[in-house]
């Protein structure tokens, strides 16, 4: 049931493939760059709003997101 | 970024359409039995954590319960 040590990646992988700094994600999140440092890191449970909060910011669907279940 | 009143549509189809009652699926994810009957009624903004685990108990993918965006 580990699924943040995969959201994180997810995340982060969407987002330096769309060229995306974490300032700039923040920016356009308007999701405090701390916060954004912190769900990259994975340190974080982050609630569904946040998600497709990201999901808008990053321009992709929530649903890519999201890791496989093992 | 209205998610919420779409997701908990979702999981009530997925949980109805498998013939889950709201009780069992409380047993089944150990979500407490009052909380689901707010995640049924879009009243929680639930966590990562907890889609994964409610689509274990589902038997579905995290994917399966997330609305799609307009």
């Amino acid at each position: 049931m580990n699924c943040l040590s995969g959201l994180e990646k997810k995340i982060r992988s969407v987002r330096t493939a769309k060229g995306i700094s974490q300032d700039k994600l923040a920016v356009k999140s308007q999701i405090d760059r701390s916060y954004i440092g912190r769900i990259d890191r994975g340190e974080v449970n982050i609630t569904m709003d946040k998600l497709y909060i990201l999901a808008a910011a990053l321009e992709c669907k929530p649903q890519d997101l999201l890791p496989e279940m093992d």
